[in-house]
């Protein structure tokens, strides 16, 4: 990963709307940062187009594809700017045998403490992909800085850990556009992780992320269409000024 | 914001590399599913151009772009499927005044528990933009939900938080292709937002988002400008297999 940090092409300026005009012209109108509507679509288009993935063809990742994923977590916000994300790639058969072994051991210790209904669904979910994936990518967040000297995180000790996930956002997202599936697995022992990949006891594991080609993309989230979750509509989710005033059905 | 779970223009269907040839065409080769070289650019463009800004125009946020903000937020993922974000867009302006004094509030108590020259960096820096911006959105996690019920949140309670930082991105990424300045304030004490929203206790805020036209979009972030922290490289953001092995002068 050696070029990760040289310029890469499409490092490229983006064109702005009206580039033709003068930059006191631009100045002038309040949308003139906004980039070209093709640009805005495509954007819009990997957003909807991205799925939990956790079914993987076998064929590696290429590592020029690899870098522009990588490039793109890199270049997320963070806390502070603190950067606190690290990706250790899992290429290792014994460490990915080991870490499947962990997250199937997760998973059906979290089966045995729901009802046989909901632990029958849970076993039947095809939910990792740990084994299968061409790649795995164990998202850390290095926590060895206090975080009182950290910018923002003295009001929010965590907020290092969801930097770290608006890298796994930005990096999901640029997987998608090369068509790779992700699948973000959250079913293991944070200790057990931390020990197979000799971490000091300061970094946390975020996710496991099972990174590969897919024979498909669906059309709806998995969980969705399992039955496990409804989409909530996006309007329940939007209000103005206040958290909404309780319903009369609401016990709260 | 009646009209978010309507079908909008551009959830139009991606069109794929190899689309003139058939499904089993299609299905042979590994690649795909990958989108269009120019949609993935346009990607990377936004990524790179995306910016944690603290001066806004005036200028109010047009209703039909705020739609496409939020629908981008809201077709993150999120653990076990949960969509647990919620948003509310602060435009009263007392309430507005009221928010911008707890996070003025904030940064004072916290600049009081730094030496002199960080407290008066801290205090120089321009850091809120909730008094300026046109609109500001109070990012919410509604919490009410108990962790064993979602999947995937048994193992990191905290995972609902995770999900709500990303569909923040998202939400970013959608502004910044926009032309909106988007800055996630988080210098503020929880128990008084959540007051001044009338949240209930298991909601708890991630984010105030101050959002608004930008005069300009730096080149690189205003923290590294500043002096605040440099950009780490990349290469030392991912190692291969494990953390890697201590240094010399690494005291752990």
């Amino acid at each position: 990963m050696s070029d990760l940090d040289q310029p890469v092409l499409w490092r490229r300026p983006v064109p702005l709307v009206g580039d033709a005009t003068s930059a006191a012209e631009r100045a002038a109108g309040p949308r003139d940062w906004a980039m070209p509507p093709d640009v805005r679509d495509a954007l819009h288009a990997v957003i909807e187009a991205r799925r939990d993935i956790r079914r993987y063809r076998p064929d590696p990742v290429p590592d020029d594809v690899l870098e522009r994923v990588l490039l793109a977590a890199h270049a997320a916000p963070s806390v502070g700017h603190s950067q606190p994300w690290r990706f250790v790639l899992v290429r290792d058969p014994e460490i990915r045998d080991r870490a499947a072994v962990l997250t199937d051991r997760e998973r059906l210790r979290q089966a045995a403490q729901l009802d046989p209904d909901a632990a029958r669904r849970l076993l039947d979910l095809q939910l990792e992909g740990v084994r299968e994936a061409p790649l795995g990518i164990v998202v850390l967040c290095d926590r060895r800085a206090a975080a009182a000297g950290v910018l923002g995180r003295a009001t929010f000790p965590d907020a290092d850990m969801w930097s770290c996930a608006t890298a796994i956002q930005n990096l999901w997202l640029a997987a998608r556009a090369e068509g790779l599936g992700v699948g973000w697995v959250s079913l293991f022992d944070v200790d057990a992780v931390r020990q197979l990949l000799h971490m000091p006891a300061d970094a946390k594991p975020v996710a496991i992320l099972c990174i590969g080609q897919v024979e498909r993309f669906y059309d709806e989230p998995m969980l969705q269409s399992e039955g496990w979750a409804k989409r909530v509509p996006g309007a329940l989710c939007v209000d103005e000024n206040r958290w909404p005033a309780p319903l009369a059905d609401d016990s709260r």
